[in-house]
């Protein structure tokens, strides 16, 4: 009989990466997160003149994937003291990171300031009077940029949705706030006020929400210019760019993006006699989700008249997102990739779940799959952001190996945890 | 000026724990668990002949805990090895640990076979064979319990609610499926079927769901009887007991649960002639979630026109519940526990949210508080369970410590993470 070819992810049969390394197991292709980083080259930074790219580590944030990242040519993105010393100890230098955050610490400002972090992310007075007060004591000048919340509501999930009016993130953009910080921070000699700042949400499609922040930004900019004779030398767009369910899609491809708001920038600049700012943008999910699958080994089949339950061996401990935000996902069989799908006689959903003790440790609600059984593996598509970096150890449950895989190669970066790991703090 | 009292927990001043052990810290005070226990000794235990109860130790495990509830002489109900580890390495023997889970691996079969673990709670027939094999290659018997849906929705959220028509969780009430799975575990030499377990959900305040499902129960028993010649020597009820918000509350008394269940249990067992087995109880949240504050530092306090925020320096990474289940807490100013509620002149609310970057990360949407500035400290009640538990380091946060309090005494029982423990699985 023949029989069908595994499913393979960066060349190497996923079958042998269960053996060889365990499940669950979160496993990323190396060069489909080099070939976005080349594409944020090549259509952006090459494209555009005057402009930068941070990866925005809170996505995924390890030794290996900084590595990556800065062998690439990009910036790091981090959003606490965490995220800043994996990317040091990546060997990435510190002006090459970015810090944000809406409630940072005096450590982390504390030591953003002593590294020589960059640019800080100011987002509200409190902050911005603790920069100050930590440059002067150091005497150093700190670099900053003022995060706008331009006021947009995005088409995405309400948790992931940050620019709206009566956001927890940075400055209204129509404020006193606003403009006492611009005008505090332009008089301060320990601060170095290089530009303006937002995101108005991830997991976005089209370019819209962007372009219609940018538009009040640019504005804004313009306000500033003539109010406090203000430059603004620097605008950061964040990031928010989506990510495909399945690799049988076509990625969203950065330019629906950066173009029309490079295209927006440079008329609206002109138009308003300004200088056109150094132009960043922050990719996080867009980079890395797509090039991350996981795998899981199937422990049980349980079929009941309402829905056939296939329950593995990982779950929301390694991947809230179904819990949180009602995330979709895919999934392959791994020993039978293209076999029919299977439907329950009385045609009842299929349901992927967890192993954790609550009915809400769903992974996909409605799978389509071949029939499966106990011992088979199978792996969900697009895990690569938000899922190891929000993995717990809810049920004392140990958080799964990262493997990168290349062109038939595998290596581990992540050692999954053991017991004595989950004990270790105990005292 | 009278300088009004700091809040207090375990009679120690909240400001000096948060000093000696830093924030976010998650403080347990011992004496209320001690009192849980003794209630469920006074008012189970020992009122009823012929029972036992578990403390499930999902709630929250640790080494300290699990220490604790051995003393008072509770057995613990495990989840995976992690769990089952952590009560071994406090101490606790293997016959007082249970195991359960919809998804048990291999290793978590063998491994509670080979120590002798007082019972496995099957959930499906995969289970049950799995149970079967490795018993019969160690030469063992292992004592079982069969986990009941008994097709009961519980009043809480779905998530929770795990004894409903179509759960993941156990063999249906009426199926083929249940009724197989007792026959062939009557027949295995390596499996003892000691009873029935079932659980209907969490967090309720009301009997009224477990009763519904024991009056299910105790006609399966009848049934089992009949049919099998089948006599039940344990039931466990499960747990789900609820726990208050705030600690000016009454706490749930347990006999509320109790006494209904085991009431209905003996005069059931007597109408139908069956001699009324063993009944277990398995509370978690109910121990220790009071006994639970969790401390953290404002950050940041930025006044919109929509709400004020009060940004701490935790959150969803320490406690997602709000996101996950819209949970609901209610804070204390722990430098001012008396003053005076603020109310923005406009009457607009006041938030606490987190750290991290997303706007779901609130831990109350809606707090009733004095004004708060940079700098103060505030408590969370009611966080002792499903915290800790469900801790996760996005954002790349390091998990708080955990202290023990009692009666004037602060112990360090868990330390809290380092960058280096954060880095320790990179390779």
């Amino acid at each position: 009989m023949f029989k069908t070819k595994n499913f393979e992810w960066g060349g190497i049969d996923c079958s042998k990466l269960a053996e060889e390394f365990g499940t669950p197991l979160y496993v990323y292709d190396e060069e489909i997160i080099k070939s976005r980083c080349r594409e944020i080259r090549e259509k952006f930074l090459e494209r555009w003149e005057n402009t930068w790219a941070c990866y925005a580590s809170k996505a995924f944030s390890t030794k290996a994937i900084a590595r990556l990242i800065l062998n690439e040519g990009l910036g790091i993105d981090a959003i606490s003291l965490g995220e800043i010393h994996t990317a040091l100890s990546a060997g990435f230098p510190a002006e090459k990171i970015e810090l944000h955050g809406n409630a940072k610490s005096y450590d982390e400002i504390f030591e953003s300031v002593k590294y020589g972090i960059g640019r800080i992310i100011v987002d509200s007075e409190d902050e911005l009077n603790l920069i100050s007060e930590i440059s002067k004591a150091q005497g150093k000048i700190t670099k900053i940029l003022l995060r706008i919340s331009p006021g947009v509501k995005a088409h995405t999930h309400d948790y992931i949705s940050t620019g709206h009016t009566g956001s927890k993130f940075g400055f209204p953009i129509e404020s006193e706030m606003l403009k006492n910080a611009v005008k505090n921070a332009i008089l301060n000699k320990n601060i170095d006020l290089m530009g303006l700042h937002f995101h108005v949400g991830s997991q976005l499609f089209e370019s819209e929400d962007h372009i219609f922040a940018l538009k009040k930004i640019v504005k804004l900019m313009s306000d500033l210019k003539r109010d406090f004779d203000f430059e603004t030398r620097e605008i950061n767009f964040g990031g928010g760019f989506g990510a495909v369910i399945n690799p049988k899609l076509p990625h969203v491809p950065l330019e629906v993006f950066t173009d029309s708001m490079m295209e927006l920038l440079t008329q609206e600049c002109k138009i308003n006699n300004l200088k056109r700012p150094r132009a960043i943008i922050e990719p996080g999910r867009w980079i890395v989700s797509e090039s991350g699958i996981t795998i899981y080994k199937v422990e049980v089949v349980k079929k009941l008249p309402e829905v056939t339950y296939i329950a593995v061996d990982g779950g929301m401990a390694d991947n809230p997102r179904f819990e949180l935000y009602n995330a979709k996902y895919e999934a392959v069989l791994i020993n039978n990739p293209d076999g029919e799908i299977y439907i329950p006689e009385n045609n009842s959903k299929v349901s992927i779940v967890g192993k954790c003790c609550e009915s809400g440790d769903i992974l996909i609600e409605d799978a389509k799959l071949p029939k499966v059984k106990r011992g088979d593996l199978i792996a969900l598509y697009n895990t690569g952001a938000y899922t190891f970096s929000m993995a717990s150890n809810y049920n004392r449950l140990l958080r799964p190996a990262v493997v990168f895989v290349n062109k038939g190669n595998a290596k581990l970066v992540v050692r999954r945890q053991t017991i004595d790991d989950l004990l270790s703090c105990d005292l």
